[in-house]
């Protein structure tokens, strides 16, 4: 595939962003990466918007040309749904149509407005991304489908409760110096430990909150790429899909997509796991960055837990990973999380992160669902 | 752009398919193609879903690997919103990632279910593809906003009752012999003019139908689709966007989004609106089927009424357009149309229709929301 760039990020505050509507904040974030990239709305060519419910959320679908009209462009525009990998989802319609030839300079912008509905509504609209007709109507919620696997990989590998905090602790620290971050307050393990039981054996601190939110990037051909000042390049883009229904899968203590995705995406790019730098990986549930860790192949299947009791996911261990806090400070607004992790890689490699220095090579791991959709990209600083 | 095919196409019944759920209707249409093109399902490299609303018509969102897992195949899988216009978008991203030379042979299946809820319920659903922070929240319905275009129209160009009625005579008329129609019955024109009331000016027989239904299509590289035996050829594909909120358009008595996809359509494909021998055109409303034929250059600006009038639009007219039934007749599960379009589209031009041959180029507008994207298909026998 052609070499294409990140020449642009933007984000809004993640958060109860209850003075900002859907637009509001889709506007912000795509002005935002505008204005990083020093570009005029009127080149952009396309638009790819990662949107996974604002029908149940806020009764509006169709965003493609409601981002488009808020910006003032009328350009084709797309909504890209794959549940919590939407975002990526958007991202990788985005690159397929500028190897396509067909544009050089498009938008991609991810949003997802979920705090206008009452919790209740908004659990069961996060379950619509997991399998409805038998799981879903049986009850089943959400945090369940993580937490049966959560079971699962306890019961069969020997991860501990203690292991899946360590997560929640480690993203938290991270989130700290965060400034769009949700949550910017540290934890203890006892309190991760300690906190309500969601679905057992998951905590409040094994999940991550209902945020607010929208991030945004642009794309540019090789030949548009050097009009910008800023360049990340993307490496690969590798997406695969497993069962939407648990039931129908052969394990449920792997994430077969995932790991199919990373290894065309290494495939792609001719790196291996040894050579990524950083990662930003899907940790909608703490068990979830456990089994990104084994998918990715950054561990043995079933070591995920211990790989991170190691401390080897620390900001200065050997596989830093969530550095910027993860979906569980940061937070998980659905549609904007797969661009979310690609905006703070691009700003990780370009080295806007004056504490961590000195990466080349990224990779960014969003899930869709309980692993239904993954879409693995890896982002360098060289072509 | 280069050469592209549709190999196979399929679809269910359109109407109340109580027997039916989401998944196996999509299900139906994939099989029907893939049997239509006599490609084993495990060939398909990537799936393009078109829906617009399942999260609010059936409580699923993800539909991407639902429809893949219903197959039995594990491939990457997106699914593509813009309301009505979901099932083109999804053909135009399709039709973008074989352009990219990634993959080569892709699957692409539109659909919705949309009678498992309350009338009232797919009304609002409907009105989610309009804006919905001033227009919706005001009370303003789909319909609503279909007869202020109307009624705008026939203040400004004289456009009459009489004029929208012959938009639902001739299309009832098509419909008769399409078997997947909902309804395969006549009406007379005093029937049309004094059904209820929906939304003055337009009544029943204005309005397409609440309807569940799937399409799917197969599309192939130039080099894969040497493989098939039968091959309609993409000629263009393009979309442009206008406002969602209509109070925001310079105008309302035409379709800005068509007219600028019809544009760059017929000067992609080098065709100018005269040598198109068959459409399928977005007749949601009847009101619609006259702002289309004004956008396709078909009529002058003003004169869609006059046109239909005047039989142009008939089977045997000059301009034969909605041969198969339109979505009046045929029903419009809103995912699935644009699909449907050109699965009718692909059968005319391989003289699949009896009473209809030797065509040799066709073209499909299908339009989200109120007019706020529109994606403009040209199909041809020859490459």
């Amino acid at each position: 595939m052609k070499p294409v760039a990140i020449v642009g990020v933007g984000q809004t505050k993640f958060g109860e962003n209850w003075h900002q509507s859907l637009k509001q904040m889709a506007f912000e974030s795509s002005m935002a990466a505008l204005t990083d990239a020093k570009l005029d709305k009127k080149s952009i060519e396309a638009l790819f918007v990662g949107n996974m419910a604002s029908g149940r959320f806020t009764g509006q679908e169709h965003l493609g040309p409601l981002v488009a009209e808020s910006l003032g462009i009328n350009v084709p525009a797309a909504n890209c749904e794959a549940a919590c990998a939407s975002g990526a989802l958007a991202f990788n319609q985005g690159w397929l149509a500028i190897q396509s030839g067909k544009y050089d300079v498009v938008l991609v912008t991810g949003v997802e407005k979920m705090s206008d509905v009452k919790v209740e509504e908004a659990s069961l609209s996060l379950m619509a991304a997991g399998e409805q007709e038998w799981e879903g109507s049986a009850g089943l919620t959400f945090a369940g489908a993580y937490a049966l696997m959560a079971r699962a990989h306890m019961l069969k590998f020997g991860t501990t409760r203690e292991q899946l905090a360590m997560v929640a602790v480690n993203n938290h620290k991270n989130g700290v110096k965060n400034p769009y971050a949700q949550f910017t307050f540290p934890i203890t393990l006892e309190a991760a430990l300690n906190a309500p039981l969601v679905a057992d054996p998951l905590r409040l601190y094994d999940c991550s909150p209902i945020t607010d939110g929208s991030a945004a990037l642009i794309l540019a051909s090789e030949k548009a790429a050097k009009r910008f000042e800023t360049h990340v390049w993307v490496k690969a883009v590798e997406q695969a899909s497993d069962t939407l229904a648990l039931h129908n899968r052969a394990s449920i203590v792997e994430l077969a997509a995932a790991e199919s995705a990373a290894k065309k995406a290494y495939t792609a790019s001719g790196i291996t796991a040894e050579d990524v730098d950083v990662s930003e990986v899907h940790d909608c549930f703490t068990i979830n960055e456990i089994l990104c860790i084994e998918a990715l192949g950054f561990s043995e299947r079933g070591k995920g837990g211990k790989f991170v009791e190691q401390g080897k996911i620390a900001v200065d261990g050997e596989n830093p990973i969530n550095i910027t806090g993860g979906l569980k400070a940061i937070g998980h607004p659905v549609g904007a999380t797969g661009v979310r992790q690609l905006t703070d890689l691009t700003k990780i490699l370009r080295g806007d992160m004056k504490e961590f220095q000195g990466a080349e090579l990224g990779l960014a791991l969003n899930v869709g669902g309980s692993g239904a959709t993954a879409i693995v990209s890896i982002l360098g600083i060289e072509k």
